[in-house]
């Protein structure tokens, strides 16, 4: 029987991930139930239960449970509301309170990606560092700040949204948050195709992409290993605007690493090596060595982040 | 007589800046003398000197100030030291080690625009926020970002360096840095001037511009309140710019508010109209209404920034 455990909460708009840790992060176990109904009454009320249950199997009711820790799919203001997860279908919401109708412990809240970065920064691959800054690139670009061990989640709910830094003020298409030319529109997953698609185009039966019917951004890496010129001038592209983000951001945190997570850090090392390329070019001189990795968690960030920020909040106080 | 006084210093190429502040930051008194001889000895023992026949002035010995803190002109690493300050020509110097040899007390160290940061968030303009940043417009441009009430020093140096933001990787001209396209390169008191006199090229005699033989920052914002048409574009285009700097910074650390000091800030208001326009056009939308405001403490704000780092750091002990 474990006396204080802490459950870290991963909130998706299909499936919710919990762990159950101990107060020094090591964990007892993991599970997850898909998310079913999206009211907030629904799903708050199947969390509590969830916590309920599985504290129970190691022995310890939720009175032995200190505190909740919960990543969120959407943005998170600095008196932890909700303000839109289009996924849930939810806006301004408590999420704390609402938690707290259903179990009576402390509960904190934080946008889904950077809680992730925290659980990088805590126990992943950056496990070394007291900062680092995590972008994760997936169907769209999320990330996160980690300054001296502590989420930097800002004051309006806009903290570590990397994937809306307008970092082309050319572009003529539109973003899905409805400005022009976000990070986003380049190099999450869907960006990548559309630039490998785009080049493909120009570059007619020549290029690889040309036979592919369905194409990720795994076979545009894949590519690049093959010298294919067309996937090598959309890996040029990628790796000149992540890396221009990135040397953007070191103005103005100077972090101790650059993380890169999501599908597409499935492509591996090359990956990181064409940020790295551009980054070194963009960079203000004493910061241009900063290390730029693939994450080490995978899917796991969030609810290692999620009871990472649950314990600092029982530490504080 | 005073039991606990803190000296907040800001060195520069010209003058050096003190003040003597009580543990809640009153200052008791603030002069300058002439910088003089750069060598790290000749520096230091003066500016021991003075913290010595000063603090006798309130009636205490040396013993009775706990702490220095100094604004210096150049990057400073996570380990406090400074890189490169070509102003004074120092490069790799422990500041406060060397201090140290002179003045037996502790000592902190940071860029003296991130400490103009933090003067500004703890005394000035920003003294409602708990976070901040703070960007200064003058022969080059500098910056500092304020987390939680504490200055975000990085870990290589290159942290709040706002001005080398690569904001245009179009640009034929070198900055400063080496790179291509820094803010500053637009933005500064040098850059706002550049971009007039091109304008008037293309305009002409038109341009009021045109009849300036020595032409300022407030040159520009003076004629754009007369509707002298190419001021308003070079206006647009330095609000456009610097708007666009703060919405990629809100994205990364998502503060309370954006600061402007330096000498261009002179220009008043209408300077925050111009870059609140094209922050709100660029800003991700959770952040969109940030604050952009004038700062407050002018040339003190390095005073004030140094002795509230000396007094926190001291507090912490």
């Amino acid at each position: 029987m474990i006396d204080n455990l802490y459950a870290g909460i991963d909130l998706g708009g299909t499936n919710i991930k919990f762990g159950l840790f101990t107060q020094d992060g090591k964990l007892c176990e993991k599970w997850q139930v898909p998310t079913g109904e999206k009211s907030p009454a629904a799903i708050f009320s199947k969390i509590a239960e969830e916590i309920r249950v599985h504290a129970a199997l190691h022995g310890s009711g939720t009175g032995k449970v200190r505190s909740v820790g919960i990543g969120v799919p959407g943005s998170v203001d600095a008196n932890g509301k909700l303000l839109d997860a289009p996924n849930l279908g939810w806006k301004n919401l408590d999420c704390a309170q609402s938690l707290r109708q259903w179990l009576d412990i402390p509960v904190f809240v934080a946008n889904d990606a950077n809680v992730a970065a925290l659980g990088e920064q805590a126990y992943g691959i950056g496990a070394t560092c007291s900062s680092l800054v995590f972008v994760t690139l997936g169907t769209g670009v999320g990330g996160g700040v980690i300054i001296d061990g502590k989420l930097v989640s800002g004051c309006f709910g806009g903290a570590g949204e990397i994937g809306h830094m307008v970092i082309n003020p050319q572009e003529k298409n539109k973003c899905s948050c409805g400005k022009y030319g976000c990070l986003e529109q380049y190099v999450s997953a869907t960006g990548l195709v559309r630039m490998a698609r785009r080049m493909s185009e120009r570059t007619g039966k020549s290029s690889v992409f040309y036979h592919m019917e369905e194409l990720t951004a795994k076979n545009v890496f894949d590519a690049v290993r093959d010298k294919d010129a067309a996937a090598i001038a959309v890996a040029d592209t990628f790796g000149d605007i992540l890396g221009r983000a990135f040397a953007l951001i070191s103005a103005v945190v100077d972090p101790e690493m650059f993380v890169i997570g999501g599908g597409v850090s499935a492509a591996g090392e090359i990956l990181t090596d064409y940020v790295g390329k551009y980054y070194r070019k963009y960079a203000f001189t004493p910061s241009i060595h900063t290390p730029i990795r693939l994450a080490a968690l995978g899917n796991d960030a969030g609810i290692y982040g999620a009871v990472r920020m649950a314990v600092q909040h029982c530490d504080e106080k």
